[in-house]
Formats: C-alpha cells, structure tokens, sequence
C-alpha cells in the first residue's frame, strides 16, 4: 500500500518534473533571432547555472548589471531625464521667478527646441542642479512619477516608460528565472530611475545602482524627520564611476554586463576581469528605420548621445565582448509592435 | 481512481503542512526571555505578514535594518575595526619605515595598550587612513578575512567574529524566514564588514551599508582593471548618516530598525517617521557580569565607545521605541555558553 502510494506520488512528481523541463526547453528569448549574441546569452546561462558545469556560480554570486539609457530603452534624440528637468524648468521658475531672465532658463522658457538642443553641459547642469535638488526625496519621487505618468516621447507618442527594449526585457527575466539578481547600472539619477525601476524593469529599488546626489537630514515643523536632495555629487557612475559604483552599492564583481557606450566599457572590462564565465555584451544601435542608427563604430553616424565608439567597438572584438546589432539579432523592438 | 490518488496527495499535503505550522509555531526566538521586548517583535512580525492583516506589508517593502557594533556584536572595550587598524600598523610601518617615528604610529609601535587606549580621534583616522587604503579592494579584502581568522578577543579568547549575539542572531533568521531583507546599517567600515557578514551573519554584501570610502580604478601592468582604496568619505554612516545611507544604499524606508545608541537615533527616527506598522529596538547593555554594562542612561557607567546617553532613552520613552535588556531579555547572549 504503502509502495503504490510512492509510485502513484512518483508519477504525479515525475509528470510535473517533465512538464517544467519542457518550458524551460521553451524559447526564453523570442524576440531574439538565432545567431551569437543569443547563442552567447543562452550559454552563458547555461554553463554558469547547470549543477556539476566546470563554470557553475553559487547563486549567491549571479549578478548581472545593465546600462539603462540606450541599452534597456532608448535613449535618443536625447535621455529621458533631461526631458523630466527640461520640464521641470516652468515650475521651478514659477518659485524663482528671478530665474526667468537668466540663462539657461530663459533659453527653455523660450520654448524654442533647437536652441534648447544646443545647451551646453555646463547649461544642462545648471538645470539638473535646479530641477533635481532643493526638495524632498518623497516630493521629488511624486513629480518624477507624475511626470512619467503624463510625458510623452515625441517620435512614438507613448510614455518614456513604455519605449523598453523587449529583447532586453526577455534578458532580464531570463537572469532571474536562472537565479540572477539583475541591477540597473546607470549613468541617469539613481533616485529619477528608482520611481519607476520596479513598476517597469521588475528591478527593485535596492537594485538601482545610479549617479547620486547626497542627501541631507532634517526635520519639519512637527519634528516629522525627512530628507532633502542636496546638489552634492556622491557618485558619477559613467565610466569608471560605474565600476566604482558598483563596488560601491553591490559590493561583487558582476558576472554579466550589458551597456552600449564607451560609458559603460570599465563596467565590462571590470566584469571580464573575473574569472570563470563572464558574459559582456554591447547593443549597437544600427536600426534607423525601427530605431535609431548611431556610433561612429562601424561607419554609423556619429552622435553626442550614447557614443558607440569605433575604439570600444575593437575592444570589444579582442575582448570577445558581444556586439548585439539591434537590425539583425532583434525580431521584435518594443512590445507595443505586433 | 483518480479522486482516490488526489485524496491520498492531498492526505500527504495535509501532512506536510501541519508539521510546517508546528515548526511555524515552535518558539523562534529561544534565547530571548519572555517580556515586552521579546513580544514587541513577534507581534510585529505577526502583524505585518499575515494576509489580511490592517498593517500587512508586500514582501518587497520588507525591509530591516541593524547597526552592528554593539547591537549583533561585542563593541567594548573598543571597536573590533580598531583593533584591526591598530594590528594593521607594523606591517605599515614596515612599508613606510618613515612612520616608525610619527605619531600615532610612534605610540602604536611601542605596545603601550594604555598610551593607545588614550589616541585621540583624529589619531585613530590617521591610522584608519593609513591601514585601510591605497590597497586594492581584493588585497584590503584579504588582509581583513586572514587577520580575522587569527585575531582574539582579550576577554572571551575567541575570534570577534564568534562574539555576536545568540538572540539578536535569532530576530535575523525570524525575519528573513517571514520574507525580511535583512541589512547592517554600521559606523563600521562597509568594505571590512562585507569581509565576514555572509559567514557571520548570513548578510550578503549588498546588504551592508556601512562608512564608505571611494575607490579609483586602474590597470595593473598587465592591462587588468582593478580597485584602489581611496582616502575620499563618501557616507560617513553614523547618526543623520544612517538614514542618509539608507537612502542611498537601499531607497526605501525600513520597517524595522535596531540600534544601541545616539548615533542610531536618526535611522530609528527616520523608520519610524513612515507609515503603518515600525519596529524600533535599542539594545541596553546593562549586564556587567555576561557582557558589559555601560550607558550612561539610567545610571549605567558613562562610556566613548557605543554611547546610550539618557537624552536617546527618554526620545525612546516618549516614541515608543523598545528597550532591550541585556541583563533581562536575553536569556544566553553567546552561542558558545552552554
């Protein structure tokens, strides 16, 4: 009796053990086409997961991290967050109203979109500065969601927040069905990425890692305490920052990294330096007609926003790094394509 | 047939889950005495994870934080990261022969544990600076697990590593079985704690915010990238610091947060500041004969190291945070006493 029992509960759990295999046999990736860079993702979670693999990484030690701008979303004609402070501007000159005759807050006052296209860096901090700090970390979250809630790009008409690579987002889900903790390592504000990470990557707060401003203790007027952003740069995670900011906020070397500028190549070079499986992967944006095609690698038109470099690009071939081409490795762009 | 095997799985089922809510039910926290501190943590994790609950929290808002230093571990007679530093300085002295004869290393290299005992803090930051960076993180890493494999506490013989608290041990293991995050928010070192916290603690590396330095990254001759220590603070993590560093490390405000003194007061402040259902502890240590007693609140003798002053007690009166006794609360406090 006994023993029929076993066998009949071993029928039930073999039956189900089969069933789960069949679905992780499933494509993990359809919005890939076949070809090395899947080929590349899909062994490289192979070997590092698989019991008994020469390669296997504890769970504990699967991290992966993942550039934002240009490599989970587009990033172009320009990054999503100068749009929320070049929004922002109206209302911050309606509480400064001394700022409106000075620049570069008359310049976006003006409306005028090509003068606004060519502020300089120094202009566009003046602006982050003004738009980004000043207030509380809870009041900066509202606006910053309310404003992701109501803007809108202007090629697709859609919220920013909808404009994710689904490959990428198949990535993602991929890692962490295979055990990964995946973090956004981005050179956009940790705390502007953080109000909508978890609602649209699945990426919770904790695993944002991002350009921070400090941020200063105080209290209100009933003794309540909170926080307020300073204009205080804690960390510049592009380039090296991100290598830095990485052991920063993580603490582990990661074992896969994507990102698609020269911004992100000490991210991948500090992740190739590990040992065992090591999986770096670059997205070349070569698709003007479902995208956007930039570089200057490879002969693409040259662009201050998300530089892909020719010298990254040969980095990337003697490294063996993975150059992604969103034209030939990506069936489907965006989720919204039917 | 088939309702006769789904009654018996269901039988097994049935099995399986009453033992699971035995064990559920078991005592989690067998070193704590039976009292109001004891109960004050069950009934808050009670209350926020049971379905249905008025105070219940999604399992991602689970977050729980703890100073180190005295609240999970020995912090007298003086810090372990100090003995650390100061068991640092011959190997120092002998790369820089020129500090033999300047102070604090003078002092430090005479033995004299009275003439130590009395550096002043800016001494003790000259030799936190001089132990703890210009190394590569990997090197800085190593140094620190073989130094805490060999080095004794003077009283209890034993690694400090050993010297943590059985029941505060228990509340971290209670929490992470009902779906917690646990993290240290420590004045310690951030890259010295992740050395040993996944050992000691079970607490992975990104769940350690801690006093940070920053880092350059480099090439080594053979081209590999790696991390230089840095004598820069990014978040000096004590007092306004913590939450601060809460903020930045983690991103949202924990539901549960542990300290023993003024320099915990902002992180308590701060958790308890949000909405619903809070826990807020501090660890008194009013117990000379098993640990050590020292405050100076409530009459306890005065101390520099690990301060409870009576202001801390009262603000903990008047909120209703909860203090623990040592002497009353904790029925063991170390796991090696029988």
């Amino acid at each position: 009796m006994k023993r029929t029992l076993k066998t009949r509960v071993g029928v039930i759990l073999g039956a189900l053990l089969t069933a789960a295999a069949a679905q992780a046999q499933s494509d993990p990736l359809p919005s890939w086409n076949d070809g090395a860079a899947k080929k590349a993702i899909v062994d490289f979670v192979q070997t590092t997961t698989t019991q008994g693999s020469p390669k296997f990484v504890p769970t504990e030690e699967r991290i992966a991290t993942f550039d934002q701008d240009g490599t989970l979303w587009v990033e172009h004609p320009i990054y999503s967050q100068v749009m929320y402070c070049v929004d922002r501007v109206p209302a911050v000159v309606k509480a400064k109203p001394e700022l409106a005759n000075v620049e570069p807050f008359k310049t976006v006052m003006s409306g005028d979109r090509e003068a606004i296209a060519k502020l300089s860096m120094a202009d566009l901090e003046k602006i982050a500065v003004a738009t980004l700090t000043g207030m509380s970390v809870d009041d900066f979250s509202a606006e910053a969601k309310k404003w992701a809630a109501a803007a809108r790009d202007p090629r697709w008409k859609r919220p920013y927040t909808e404009l994710t690579y689904l490959p990428m987002q198949e990535v993602l889900k991929y890692l962490r069905a295979n055990g990964y903790k995946t973090y956004i390592v981005t050179g956009g504000g940790q705390d502007f990425v953080r109000t909508y990470a978890e609602r649209v990557y699945g990426i919770p707060p904790e695993q944002v890692v991002g350009t921070a401003l400090g941020t200063k203790y105080g209290y209100d007027k009933d003794g309540r305490p909170f926080l307020t952003k300073e204009p205080k740069l804690l960390l510049n995670d592009n380039n090296a920052g991100k290598a830095e900011g990485i052991h920063l906020m993580i603490g582990r070397r990661p074992h896969a990294a994507f990102g698609n500028t020269a911004g992100d190549r000490e991210m991948l070079e500090y992740t190739g330096a590990g040992d065992g499986a090591r999986l770096m992967m670059l997205v070349l944006h070569d698709d003007a007609k479902r995208e956007y095609a930039y570089g200057p690698a490879t002969g693409l038109p040259d662009t201050k926003v998300g530089t892909f470099s020719q010298a990254l690009y040969d980095e990337a071939k003697k490294k063996g790094w993975t150059v992604i081409s969103m034209q030939k490795d990506w069936k489907q762009i965006f989720s919204f394509e039917k």
